[in-house]
């Protein structure tokens, strides 16, 4: 079963729902003062408890709305289906972002089927802002006006602002990779989690590149830039949606432009 | 003539109808498709018709209501004036995130005597949020409510969280001498812009370390900062506000073990 076989009007009913209990989970915890935050690794990756609550309530409303598909989520593991449908939930992108009070984390929903990710919410709890892309096409919903989505038209890497979470992307080698891409770009700017992603959508920036990505970070972002025209592949220029490395592109020119210089570092 | 001797509720008053003119101007171009950019210099500088536009309506409600005072702009350079009192406006601090569409560039009013900042504003359009300093305390505004802003109490730069705006900070050897800092914070992030400092003064954040600055860039975020219990200096640890190299930290034993990795840079 694809995801054109169900009805997409409930699909994005359940999408915004499951958004809208994630909002008020995780602005609970934001900002305040006694924060726990707790260690995965002996690498610092802070996952608080707004984390937990925010995915137990999202799956809560999955489990009574959509009990025939599986989830796949950063907090709580998976859960198997029966739709051929799974949701794939990050209660809180941008956990370091989190902890440090800037509004630039974000949750993210996506659906997706056996091709990849179909529909996905990238959302903004403090801003009050929602980025979402599916078969019907992107829009946003912010504080100040909605309306649709659309990636811009740089097609020249001389013109692009470029966008990444850390200076240290991935290994060596492909830190290596993303300098060599961001030396070529107009503007390079760090720091904004999954919102980097969103404002790629709404036509500000040009490309995102990340390394190590696990599959719940990246799957409402193609979702969300796919609908807006833009196109997203791993490093190699093969699907994305598993995780792994990312290049999300305004247009194909740009794309090919920044792939051809990452490939260096496979 | 001083800060203490005017009349406190009329400057705050002034300030805010300020950061409220700005607001409008600044929020008419963001995230517009057509976004103006001019170049001062060679370097990617861009400055944008909406921060210009900007200072123009903060200097009008000025020349109406503070004739007396001087003027500080990032645009349109010093009007003179006869009260002691100037007047430190910067329209768009972080103009590169404001041409990015990102949410963490602001609008920066100072008010300041013969001495420094004594009352700032740190706005921020988009989400609709404001950090204020003065004589009387500091307070935020925000889409989820309002209230005191007090610094946290972090003493250990193992512990700390610091904030610059880009990896390469200033000159080659002020960059390295950031970096010792950071790689001994516990977590280091980019690309806040002035909203860093709004973050240390909420008490999320504990240091901001940047370089190359104008006395327009940090006179607001030391006024925020200061009333809310936080420490700003240069990298000598001497006064900021002429600009140049800021340290802002959260508690003054941090702020000692910054300085004393940063003096190696000078």
């Amino acid at each position: 079963m694809t995801l054109a076989q169900n009805d997409l009007d409930e699909l994005k009913a359940v999408a915004h729902a499951v958004a809208d209990a994630a909002r008020v989970e995780t602005l609970k915890s934001f900002r305040r003062a006694d924060l726990v935050t707790r260690s995965k690794s002996e690498a610092f990756d802070p996952v608080t408890e707004a984390d937990r609550a925010a995915e137990a309530a999202m799956r809560a409303i999955l489990a009574e709305r959509r009990p025939e598909d599986a989830i796949l989520g950063e907090e709580h593991g998976s859960r198997a289906g029966t739709s051929g449908l799974t949701w794939v939930l990050d209660p809180i992108d941008g956990t370091r972002g989190y902890i440090s009070g800037t509004p630039t984390w974000g949750v993210l929903i996506a659906l997706s089927d056996e091709g990849g990710p179909r529909l996905g919410i990238i959302d903004q709890p403090y801003i009050g802002e929602r980025f979402y892309g599916g078969p019907d096409g992107a829009t946003f919903d912010g504080p100040h006006g909605s309306g649709a989505l659309a990636v811009r038209e740089t097609t020249a890497l001389s013109e692009a602002t470029v966008f990444t979470t850390f200076p240290e992307v991935g290994t060596p080698d492909e830190g290596a990779a993303f300098a060599r891409v961001a030396a070529k770009a107009r503007l390079t700017r760090y720091g904004c989690d999954c919102y980097a992603y969103a404002l790629l959508a709404a036509g500000q920036i040009d490309l995102v590149i990340e390394a190590g990505l696990q599959a719940y970070d990246i799957q409402a972002p193609i979702a969300v830039i796919e609908a807006a025209g833009g196109i997203v592949t791993d490093w190699a220029g093969g699907p994305a949606h598993r995780g792994g490395t990312a290049l999300a592109a305004a247009t194909p020119e740009l794309h090919a432009a920044a792939l051809a210089i990452l490939q260096g570092a496979l």
